[in-house]
Formats: C-alpha cells, structure tokens, sequence
C-alpha cells in the first residue's frame, strides 16, 4: 500500500502530471510565501536580510505547516514560526515586517496563478492556432450542419473548426488580460499599511517596490476585501473551459459519428477494440465541474470588514482548483487539436444521405426559378466563406 | 383571491416595482422580438413590411405564446405563426426571412440586456459617486478596523466607504463594457446565412445593418454556439452584485453595532420597534444568489453542433434572473448610499473602548522611543489618507 | 405591443401553461399567504375571524404588493396592511395575531411546495411505469451499448429503460418523501412563540392546530433558521431533473442516431422538414439549470440569528423555480415517454454493423473451445434480464 | 524550497492533517482500487489470487499513475498494468475479471466515502450532543433575540443552542443514512455482467459477494449512469456544512459583540492581542464552497450511453473534496463545541441594554392590566422552555 497521504493527482487526469501541477502545487505556494517574505524584506529591511530569508525557506515541512495551520486559520502563521526559528538578529526582526499573513498568502497564490496562466495561455494559443490551420485546410469541406441533433443546412468544417478556435483565442486573451493584472497585496494589519508608517516607511513605495521584484501589477490599494482581481481570472478561467468543452463535446459527438476523432485511441479496461476519444471526454468533465468553481470564487468575494470572516478561507482551494483545471484543459485541448483526425469520406456519406433535409430550407428560398433538381449541399453554403476569414483574422487580433 | 397566473416579482423585492422589471418584462421581451423581425426586414424588404410588422406586433397575447413555446422549444415559432396571421403578401413573405428563430431571441436578449444594463449602469454610477462623497466627508472619522471579526487596527470609514465605492465602480465599468459589446445575432438555420444567398442577398451586410438598427454590436460571426458576449455581461453582472453584497455584509454588520444604518427603517408584521436594515439585507441576499446565475450561464456555454441540443435553453431564464437581481441590487444600493446614516458618537465609543487592542501592533513597530504613552488611534491610521486619494482617483477613472 | 409587466413564463417553455405554473403562481402564492392567516385564526381567534381575512383577502393588488415588499423586506407586511385595511374589530385585532412574517411566507411557500410536488409526483410516477411498460416491451431488443460514446458490448432496450425508469422512480419517492414532511412555521418574533404566551395561549398546540387545518406537518420547534426542511425538497427535486436529464441526454443521443425519438416532432422557424426532439432538449435544459438552484437553497441555509440578515430572503425566488423546473421536467418526461418512438431496424443495423466490436470482450473471456464463428450480439447479453426483472420490482417499490 | 509536487493540504486548514484527510488520500484511494480486484477475485477467482493481488497492490507509484491516467481518461488502467506487471498466471489471468475500469474506480470511491462518512459522523455526533449539553445548561440564561441583525425579542441561549445541535443532528443522520446505502460497483464493460455469464458465471452473485467482503451494500443493478448513491450522499453532507456553517456564522456574530467566543484564541502574524474565532471562521468559509461541490456532484449525474463521456469524470474530485470539506466542518465544529465559552454577564448586559426593544412587542400583546412597569426580559420567553425539550429529544432520536 502507498505510504503517504500526499495527493497526486490521482482523481484528476486532465491536470495530473502536467506543468500546471508543478507550478500550483502546494511547493510552489510556500516558496510563493517565502518570495513575498524576501521581496519585502529586499524593499524596507537592511541587506542580507532578503537573502536569510530565502536561505531559511529551503525544506519545509510542508504536511506540518499545513495541519498547523487551522490554529490561526491559514498556514502563514505556522511559516513564519517556522522561518523564524531559522532566523536571528535583523532577518528574525524584518521578516513580514508591517505585512498581515493575507498579504502573503494574496501575493503567493497571485505569483503561482501568473504562472498557471502563463502555461495555459500557451497550450491555449497554440490550442486556437492549430485549429485555426486545420479550418483553413477544411475551407472546402462540406458537412452537415445540425442543429438541436437534427440535420439542418450544410456548413463546412472549415466554419466549425474556425468557431471553436475563435471562442479559444478570445478566452485566452481575457485570461492573459486578468493574469497580467493580478497585483500584489500589501496592506498590513487592516489595509493602511500603519505598521509601516510607525516605522518611519512609506508603505505605498515598498508595496510598489515588491510589485515591481515580484513581476506582479500594483494595486491601487490593498483589495483583502475587494476580490474583483480574483473573480476576473476566475471567470476568464471558465470561459476558457466553455471554450475547450464546446470543442470536447462537439468531437465526442462526431466522433460517435465517425466524421473525426481526437487522435487519442483511449483504450479499455476489458474491451480490446476501444479507441475512445478521451481528450473530449476529459474536456467534457473539465467544462461541467469548472462553473461551480467559479461560482465559488464570486460566493467568497462578498466579504465584511478589513479582512473577512470566512469567505477569504474559502477562496484559496477553488482558486486552485480552477487553474489546473483550465491549464489541463488547455493541454489537453491541445494535444487534441494536434491528434485531430478528419475522416471525410464519412463526413461526405453524411451529407449525401441528408442532403434532401440539408437542401429543404433552399427549396423554400432559392429565387428566379425552381431550385434546380441537381442542387447540392455544397451549392448552399452561404456566407461561409467570409465568415471563415472574419473568424481567422479576428482569432489572430485576439491572440496579440 | 387573486385571478391571474401571471408573475408580478412578489417573490423578489429587490427589483420588483423598479425600472429594471420593466424593460426585462415578458412583455419588454416580446417587443424586441418584433423589433428584431422589423428590423430585419428594414435591412432586406421591400418599403412597407418593416411597419407591418412592427403594427402586426401588438396586443399579442403572450401567455398563449408562452403555452406554445413548448412545441418547438421556443417562444419565437409561435410568435412567428402569430405574426403571419395577421399579416399578408409581401410582409408574411418576408417575415423572419433568413432568419432562424435563434437569431430573433438571442437579439432580443440582448436588446433587454442592454437596456437592463443601462439602467443598472446609471444606479451603479450613482451608487459609487455617492458613496465616495461620504469617504470624502469621513476622510478624518476614525474607525474600528476589524478583522476576523475581530478589533485590529484603526481605520477610517472614509476608506473604508472608499473601498466599497471603488469595487462598485470597477463592476459598473465592466457591465458597461460587456453591454456595449452585445453583438447582433444574425446566422440563419445552421449561422453560415444561405438563406439570404439564396435569394441573392449579402447576410453579412444585411446583419449590419439590422446591429446599426437596432444599436447593438456587429457579430464577427454568428455566435449561436459561442456564448461569451453572455457569460461575459453575467460575469461583470456578478462582479456588481459581489460589490454590493460587501456594502450589505458590511452595513448590516455595522448596524448591528449600532455605528450606521442604510436608512431603511424597516419595519416589521409584529414589533413596533423594529428598524431593520432592509436595504444591506436585500442587498446580502442579492449577492447569494447571483454566483449561482452566473454560474448556471457558463454551464450553458457549453454547446454543440450548429445550434444546441438544451443549452441555449437552459440560458435565456436565468439570463433574466440575474439582470433583474443585479438591476434590483443597484437601485437598492443607491438607495442605501443615500441614506446612509453614521453614527460618530457610537463609532468613536467602539474605538475608545477597544484602543489597547487597536494599538497593540503599533506597540510593536514604533521606532525610536517607547510609543507614547498617549498615543491615540487617530495616530496609527498609516497611508489611509494617501490610499483614500487614490481610491477616490480610480473610481472616476473607472466611471468615465 | 403587450401592455403589461407581467410574467406569463415565455422564457420557460418546459413549464409555462402547465399546472406547475398555477400552483406556483405568484396569486397562488397569495392565496396560500392569506390561508395561513386564516388558519392561524381559526386556531386561536373567536368565531368569524377566519371567514373575515378570507374574505379580504380576494382581489388583492399583487403587483402593488410586490412594489411596496421592498420596505420592509418581503411581502407580508405590505400584505398585512392591506388586509387590515379591509378588516374591523376583532378580525383586524386576531390577524396575525402571535406570528411574524416569516411565519407566513414559509408556510405559504409550505404549501405551494406541496401543490407542485404533488403534480410532479404524478407526472414523474406516469413516466416511471410508461418507461417500465416500454422496458418490459423492449426486453429482447438488442441494442449497441455504449461507453465514451464507442460501441461496448450489446445490451436490450428494455435494460437501459427500466434504468431510466429506476432512476425516475426513486427520485419521485424522495421528492415525495421530502414534500410530505413539509411543515408548518410558527414561531413568533424570535422563534419563542411569546405573543401567544403573553395573551394566554398556547403557542405549541397553535401551530399543531394549523399545521393540522392546512394540511402540512407539525415542527419540532420553529425552523426560522434551520432549513433542512426546504432543502430536502430541493435536493430531492434536482435529483429528478437529473434522472429526467439523462433521458433528455440519451433520447437526443439516439434521436441523432436515428434509433429512437421522443415523439415531439419540434418545428423550425425557417426549415421545413425539421423533427426535432423537443422535449429531450427541454429536459436536457432543465437538468442544466436545476443544480443551481438546488445550490442556491443551500447557500441559502446558512443563517444567522433568530431570523436571518439575507440569507431567508435569498430562498424564495430559486425555492419556486425549482418546483417550477422540476414539475414542468416531470410533464415534459411524461410526455416524452408516451410519445416514445422505437425504429427497431436502425437498432438492428447499428447492432450488425458494430458487431464485431460489440463481441471483441466476449472473444477474450468466452471459455471452451474458441468463440463459435456465428456469435451474434444476442448471445452476449450476460444478465440483463434478471436485472430488467431487478429493476422492475425496485420500481414499484419506489412508487408505492 | 520543498523538493515534491505532491498536495498536503496547505490551503485547506479545515481538513489538512486530519483523520478526513487520511482516509481520503490518494494512497487510501489507490488502496481501495487493489480492495476491489482483490475482493473481485476472492469472489470469483481460484485460491490464492486475491492474495496476489494484494500483495502485488503495495509500494505502487501513484504519482506515475495519475500521469498516465490521462491517456485512458482514469487511474484504473495503468493499475491494472501495473499490476499485471507483478503477477503471474491465474492471478494475471484473472485480474478485474469481468470488470470495467468504473467499477473498480466507483466501488473504491465508495470504500472511501464510508471511512470518510464514518470519521465525519463520529465528530458530528459528538458536535451535536456537546451542544445539547450546553443548551441544558443555558435553558435558562436569557439572549437577546435578534432578527435581521436587530433585536427582536428575547430568547434563550439554551433554546438557540438546541437548534444548532438538531440542525447537525438531522444531517449526521441524513449522512449515516446515505453512507450505509453505497452500493457496489460491478457490471462490467456495459453494465450487463456479460463477461461473467461468457465465462460460465453469474455476475449477479458475485456483485453480492462483492458487496459483503468490502461491507457495501449490494446494488439493484449497476448504477454506471444512475448516480443517486453519490448524489445522496453529496446533499446530506452539504445539509452538514449548512449546519456548521450556521454555527460558524453565529458563533462569528456572537464573538464579535463579546457573547461567546468558539475557544480558539486564533493568532495573528503581526497583531500581538488578537484572538479570533478562527473554528467558525473556517467553519463559515467550509459553508461557503460546500454547495458548490454538492452542485457539482448533480451536473456531474447527467448521464448518457451505458457509460458517461465526461460527466462521470467530473464527479471524482468534487465527491472528494467535498467528504474532506464536510470531514473537517465535523471536526471543527466538536472542537468548537468542546471549546465554546459564554460570557454570562455580556450577554445579560446586553438584555440590560436593549430590554425595551425586546419587550416592545410584549407591551402590544399583553392581555389583562397594562403590561406591569416592571416587566423583564425573562417574563417574555414564551414557549422556549418546550420547544428546548422537544428539540433535544429530537436530537437523541436523530443521533440512535
């Protein structure tokens, strides 16, 4: 039997093992911690104190600051603690020096979110590039638009891929948008940075001068209890898995059709003939679960007084959660885009056995006279074409 | 005993009876569906039809609309049968012409969503601008800060109310920005527009115009199946109702206190004395549901094929909901700003009362001498004068 | 166009002009709200009490109600000074005698909840044994499993059906089972019940004599801030929209196959051979948004004080869409299984063209000698019959 | 800096290090996979193979198994290579005989859930009966009654602390019901049992033996895409967190105006004098995510085939998160309850301070002689002494 009690991912396939798992692991938020606790200290303490700190924040135990953490309700407390006994002289006196432990945890889990959507708005760019290349080679191919289940007028592949693309490359630059604007967090005690003050500092520059060493935006002001920079990646966030979940269940649809498949042959536990298109199926999963994550982050923004009584606490894991899921969803949406296989003989047989009902609406509208007995699907597909080039040039304004 | 089935918002006193009801209305919403067929035919029909069908659009018995809906899944193919009964030769030939009825409610939608967001914008306006007054009035009125409940340090309620004001304003600029982009819908049975083709039209121009019309955004493309102009208003929607639910959390908690009141005086069916904050109260209320709404769009932003297979229908409900919750809880907070009543003696008793703890961090951190043995809380209060400036900037930043 | 504000449900289709819409009503809603007041008074109040409120309470002004609920919070207070203004003596003395507004309102909801689950009941009970009769028909249809969307193994018709049916059926015992224990509320002011105390009365054997004379169940003590009780139903209710879902999912999933429809043959407002499964799309919808809802009433159910600051005011609105949703899923459901239509030789084709991989496990596990070259699907069926007879009699169970 | 990516639990503080945790882990689900194949062979198997199995289940890898996971869309199929890696022969041969990667998977989930339901009722219990103890010691210390954050009219702490203690009462017995009814898993590739029947075996039987050598409960029929074993169970630990986020929120409340405090004397990183309520902290923030997940649990059981193409993978990692997150609510609230301190006198100057406010509806309904000059909050308690002793024998028949 396994000997820890560590979490790898095991229930989560679409994220376990990916570069987004490395980066929002719980190593990557305590030497978040540790980086505020040291840029701080770069910006207002004396030198070397900066660089005590780094040197203290080396092995944790991170299973120990964790259980810890439920005494003073968030793990800061137990890491300074920790850092503390590793510190003496002035490093021991400047660490966290005039911050509050939100300070730390807000501007920890903003440098890792920077760097969950800086994978993720990878695989997403390169997600909307190759299916934009694919709609450019599937300009011509006719399939059988269908709507509420049901054949309705011919579309082509080219339009479909190329909307899937669009709907990719505009959520990736709402989350490149609110990524980059993620600030960091420095108020002190109750948001006026008073500490800083009662020593002889100006808190305003050093929260700007940490900004600037960290990579992070400044904030106007401390936001404990102001959380739009949070719910605007988060809701970005989702939209990139509506994005990647409209793709997962429009290839499982097709792919029960036989018009394509994802590239991904997933096999079975028993049945030796399965090929099952596993990257839609885990796009599908990752676009049911991230709205309510989502939704969680808005519950947690409605917050009391300088800094809130529960709804902070319930913030820091859906945030989590959330980034994987959507860089999971990004990788993995990659990978289908590049594993995409056509089969258009299939894609033709269809439209050739629907195309009465394809052409039906044609009947009723073509002008001068009868539609002609030897009207075919491709002969009706309106504006398709414009469409196509609006939507290739738009995905790429998008994605710059 | 009442004699109708028709809903009149007994059940949602945050906007019942308010500006935004109306314009969201069933009847609100029927009317843009003529508009958008009238529209469409000033874009594309022969001088004439466009007013027959704006004069055909009357006294329309929408719950016999309502009843029929459920046959097609829409209320738009009974409109449309409605319509035609009542108009002859070329109007009932030109009549939706091109259009499929995704076309006509998703522009409808977005028509009342524009005017719901209009009225909201300018309660939401209101509610900052005012709301920054006060901060400006109590720049110098110290107050309590708390956090986990708890005393912490002093503050200011004027950067406390500055703080509330700036979160409305950032919302209120992000719901302007999202209704200022709801595009047009305007794709035909499967969004590549062959009808017009058909009949020698251009359906990209011809959806222009119908946008200039109407005053809406041009589409790039249909967005039958990519939903973000939605999720992104419902998001910014949510980010408002985040923003004043905080007011509510908070003025209901500082009433508690007795250290101000949102003016509402509420009564009650059975003690005479009762002075309830009914404002903060709807307002907490509002800011409970609306996440779940948001939430609930994202979910139907995931779609398939050409049109969707329930999706889309499981988004027009509650697209409603949160227009009204979000106009309601805009109109509620303005009233609350206005009548926001503080109470200094209180405010100033509870920091009395309370001055060792909120000047306990100060003990730690003054520098030179021993803190002074006078020290008073209004001597602790930081950069919050420099932050409430700031603050007060970026709200009319954020509301130009 | 229309001349009024009201709601008549045109963005419901699955629910408008249904009975559920009715009992559900914002009138009906009144109704109950000046029932409870009467029974209140036939409990305690002298002789012709009861008969007075009733009689004031018909052709009240709903909509002015709703307008003027926002003072004060919700509507019974509005509600009550219009009664009042219709009563003298003794009736305006007893009414309302000993109960607060929430009181009222939780009853009233009590027994609107009542009413609509008791139409759902019916509906989902139909569908449960029309599903069952279709089951127990269709017990040597073969049929393609599927799994990720990828022919499994054969399975019958009547297996996956009763499985529909099962699952509707133990839904419907919840949702029965939550609406039976609906109580009644009564508590007073703080939940004490000592306005009935102070005049003399018995406040428990009140509440015991009301909950008797309408028909809902008696309350340990007054649930003003425990709310299991509407929780449960919601619970319950959301687990039918996801047994109604899943037959939406899969009928639109056959339907595209051409295995199976649902009977609704839906129009289009433009294609003229359109057949669209309506009523699995409206289902699929409705499981859409329903989880919501049902979350909401949670988030709903943290509460605070004797009464609660929002969180009580937050409930109503999601509580009734709920019943709505689910009531209008159960007709839909039942109209769909009624309607259900089997084209038995597109089964069969789909069956023979995948039987090879159908039979790919059964070559691996089939013991003796090699697999007989002429296996068929048919012979691969393992135990569905026993459980189609399993699930047959859990059905029953569950519905009596 | 920590040297691994695996998860401890650092932003959970709620759950991190607690018995929750542990039986919810990775290694404890990896654990429970091996339970099934190895319950699976005891139940099928020739002598000797179950034992292979389990000895074969040790020292597993599971961070490579949850990297490889996404190539098949779950855990179970690099398992089962892993683990057929280290047997031989009739072990080999007979690993997961039968089975599908669901079954293994669903069946463990539920192995779990029981340890993790177990641990949770054991704490709620204890919560529910400490709470009930102390509401007999306060039957008679009057509070005042507060409702829409004012006072309302006088109550008892006794009686609101019964009601805390029914709420958790009533859900720990809606969990133990839940969690006693997890099925087995076991239907193989499409839930007919057929690979068993190809071999000469009855599934049916061994599905029974199943569930008695791992203490589940037996299953009609498989319940693949019938999820309201899971969905149950989510809705009653959400009915938990309610009732512990509702003691959080007014533990919260109460805290912060001095009446009692939750004994957790939670510290600050910078505030030498803080001492928050850091338990109904954490136990608001638990309340605040739970119904999200639970949410999450319902979208995830709309189904479609004989097995799911995404909703079923959507439901691992919420059905988790949520056992841990209703786990460590459970625990919290019995140290809260453990810990919970009155201060007597506060609250009784409170009663002082507010009395005429308390007694103002008294003085409307006090019958006989105008209400004496002399009344006292504690001769307006109505029915409270009743309603208590009701409860708590309600609480005892909740709890056997």
């Amino acid at each position: 039997m396994p000997s820890t009690d560590a979490d790898v991912g095991l229930l989560d396939p679409v994220w376990a093992g990916r570069p987004v798992a490395s980066v929002t692991s719980d190593a990557a938020i305590l030497d978040a911690l540790v980086r505020f606790e040291s840029a701080l200290a770069s910006a207002c303490a004396p030198a070397g104190v900066a660089a005590a700190i780094d040197a203290a924040g080396s092995d944790l135990d991170a299973a120990a600051l964790a259980a810890e953490a439920r005494a003073g309700g968030n793990p800061v407390i137990p890491l300074l603690a920790a850092l503390r006994s590793r510190l003496e002289g002035d490093a021991a006196h400047w660490l966290h020096r005039g911050a509050t432990s939100q300070d730390a945890l807000d501007t920890a889990l903003a440098l890792v979110a920077r760097d969950a959507a800086a994978v993720t708005v990878t695989d997403a760019t390169g997600t909307a590039r190759m299916l934009a290349e694919h709609a450019t080679a599937h300009r011509r191919t006719v399939i059988a638009g269908r709507t509420l289940t049901q054949p309705a007028t011919p579309t082509t592949l080219g339009l479909k891929l190329a909307g899937w693309a669009w709907s990719v490359a505009r959520a990736t630059s709402a989350v490149r948008t609110a990524a980059d604007a993620l600030p960091v967090q420095l108020g002190g005690a109750a948001g006026t940075l008073a500490a800083f003050s009662a020593s002889g500092l100006d808190g305003v520059s050093i929260a700007s001068r940490v900004a600037r060493e960290l990579g992070l935006a400044e904030a106007i002001a401390p936001w404990h209890v102001h959380r739009s920079p949070v719910t605007r990646l988060g809701d970005a966030l989702v939209e990139l898995t509506d994005a990647t979940g409209t793709i997962g269940r429009n290839v499982a649809t097709l792919a029960r059709l036989g018009e394509l498949d994802d590239g991904a042959a997933g096999g079975s536990s028993t049945m030796p003939h399965k090929s099952n298109p596993v990257r839609a199926v885990l796009l599908t999963g990752a676009a049911t679960r991230a709205p309510f994550l989502g939704a969680s982050l808005h519950a947690a923004a409605v917050t009391v007084d300088e800094r809130p009584d529960g709804a902070w606490h319930a913030e820091w894991a859906p945030f989590r959660d959330l980034l994987r899921l959507a860089g999971g969803a990004a990788a993995t949406a990659l990978e289908l885009a590049e594993g995409l296989r056509v089969y258009p003989s299939v894609i033709a047989a269809h439209v050739a056995s629907s195309a009465g009902d394809l052409l039906a609406e044609r009947a009723k509208f073509a002008t001068g006279p009868a539609a002609p007995a030897d009207a075919v699907p491709s002969n009706y597909l309106g504006s398709s074409d414009v469409l196509l080039d609006r939507l290739l040039v738009a995905i790429e304004e998008e994605l710059t």
